[in-house]
């Protein structure tokens, strides 16, 4: 029964990785579209997020059939429960990537981002893109070390964004209140998405120390 | 067993029907706070939040001992998994009137909300107000159409946050940037509540019918 057990959350997290490799592709891609005015990405890159929703039933639906076959207590049922949590996140991941790509097409074929935040974009979607390949790392080969490297991440991503606020704030701004209002919420995009690596990142902590992070 | 699994679901549905009530309250001093700039009434809804997440992790914890205790299946093991799922959007709708309430303290002592668009702001917190209100009644007495009035509830929020945000973009906008941005992450704010409001409405109904939303 163990066994079975063990093997069933080893697929469990087989499916988080692929998840999470999916949820990094997007965000790469939707930035990319966004960047480049690449109508065509930015529409594919929307269209996968159906196949990342379908990642998530699908834990969901093999969580349930492990709790509900095995009926694992104590901390093998936290366990089980711990990956729909990360399931959660992962799915909200691919939200936001969808909301960056729509960002981009809303202002087709004008380029969305004005020139001088090109750099700050580009360096949210390079951290955002770090710490979704640490998940997927993580739940391949469980590391708390790793696993708490989100954080600092996470750092790096609050000072961007602050970056990227003041510059949308500064007096010299001079895209007007539209192109401002975009950037904010394109800031907020990027930032939620951080936020949710690490919250995801500490279910993993969880999950390999069974204590919480 | 039949008979304590059924008290167990009414246990875990009045923690969901207290931490509705928790959000309702939430959003509405939020606002009021908000609107009035009211420092002391923005500080009590932030530390208030605390009080939110605890609901959460105990209807976690009652939603892990009842999996674990009473080894439901089937249909009872997803009723019992789906309270999970209301929780989770409450707690969430907590963390956004928390948002709310931080819009008003960062322009304290000044208004953070132009003249022009209190009305509206207004609008859309008695849309939020109704909606958590709903869920709570549901919550309360099951009752599938007035679950799927949310959807009706999120058109009207829709249209009330396309109207702010033609506020904030029209030429007219006398307020500057940063109140622009402001304006348009408030306006998110409630809309995501809304949106949240109706997850845990499809929850409910699937609850309530054994079939999805």
């Amino acid at each position: 029964m163990r066994t079975k057990f063990q093997s069933d959350l080893d697929e469990i997290a087989g499916l988080l990785v692929d998840m999470a490799d999916a949820v990094r592709t997007a965000i790469r891609r939707a930035t990319g579209a966004l960047l480049h005015s690449d109508a065509e990405q930015a529409a594919s890159v929307i269209a996968d997020d159906d196949q990342i929703d379908g990642h998530y039933r699908q834990i969901e639906e093999k969580v349930y059939d492990v709790i509900a076959l095995q009926a694992p207590v104590a901390s093998d049922l936290r366990l089980v429960l711990t990956a729909l949590h990360i399931a959660g996140d992962l799915e909200r991941m691919g939200d936001l990537a969808d909301h960056v790509a729509k960002t981009g097409l809303r202002r087709h074929p004008a380029p969305a981002v004005p020139a001088e935040l090109t750099g700050v974009i580009r360096d949210m979607a390079k951290v955002a893109d770090e710490m979704a390949g640490k998940i997927s790392r993580v739940l391949s080969t469980p590391n708390v070390a790793r696993a708490t490297e989100l954080e600092r991440d996470d750092d790096a991503m609050d000072d961007l964004h602050r970056r990227l606020l003041s510059t949308v704030l500064d007096p010299s701004w001079a895209h007007g209140v539209e192109a401002a209002v975009d950037m904010a919420l394109l800031g907020r995009f990027y930032e939620r998405y951080a936020d949710h690596a690490v919250n995801a990142a500490h279910h993993m902590v969880y999950l390999i120390t069974g204590e919480p992070a």
